[in-house]
């Protein structure tokens, strides 16, 4: 019987940050935990880089992954919101070297491929996916959420060819 | 007599980062630890993003500065060294919440205008202001550390201001 792997997903963000830990046993997937982290402007920048760092570590602590799947971000011409977002990606990927956990960072497209067979899945059928092969009783909210699940999954299925 | 007054200044980056403290004790300037973080492409992103983490910790920790200076970055076209020197910037206002001290983020043509009178000024002129204002024997080097050392200066006069 194959061991337990367990792959911790995460949808990048300042003002939402996704995380969805699932565990592979053989070729069935089960969700553990996930949710959504959130912070406000009126907290201040850094204050909410320090939520997200306190928060996810509490999430790592708590599943003890093997692998963190970290989605790409694209922006198009907002270059002032990129700024912000990626410097609370940085905190993420600050912790997984902390915990000595590696990392994937899948493409949006290719989260898209590998759940659904094409790279220009929309939200929606990505979601249904989703909340398919975790045998979910509804689709996990916030889009972050399902979107970090979407991630893991991803991850996993990424470790999975490497194995063989 | 004033109590001295320390302010830390950070050139971000992901390959380079800048650092120089200063105190001010009344009028008086006098530059205390300065240098630069060095992260090599071997080491993988992530653990650059530790060391940077690590390093920079062990400067506030020797310094205990009561302002930090974080000069803000602009990127042309360039947006893929963007998305990882923003990461890394990530880590230093991480940083500076965990220490509960307070940041500013001069932009470069405030940090000019303050040393040299001019928004416009080169590089050489903003080094030579540097070496000037903390009467060192030499600019120094690298570039990154006389950057910080300049964000530091403007961060004290700042600071300055909001006394008057």
């Amino acid at each position: 019987m194959p061991d337990d792997f367990i792959c911790l997903g995460i949808d990048p963000g300042l003002a939402r940050v996704g995380y969805g830990a699932i565990v592979q046993s053989g070729s069935e997937l089960r969700a553990l935990n996930y949710g959504c982290i959130t912070t406000t402007p009126d907290m201040g920048f850094t204050d909410r880089l320090l939520v997200i760092y306190e928060s996810l570590q509490e999430q790592i602590n708590l599943c003890s992954p093997d692998l963190i799947s970290v989605e790409r971000l694209f922006f198009g011409r907002n270059t002032t919101t990129a700024e912000y977002v990626y410097q609370a990606r940085g905190i993420i990927m600050l912790l997984s070297a902390m915990k000595k956990i590696p990392v994937i960072e899948p493409k949006p497209n290719q989260i898209k491929l590998k759940l659904c067979g094409t790279g220009k899945a929309d939200k929606k059928k990505i979601q249904l996916t989703v909340q398919s092969v975790l045998n979910l009783e509804c689709i996990p909210k916030p889009d972050d959420t399902a979107d970090a699940l979407a991630a893991a999954i991803t991850g996993l299925a990424f470790h999975s060819l490497t194995l063989t």
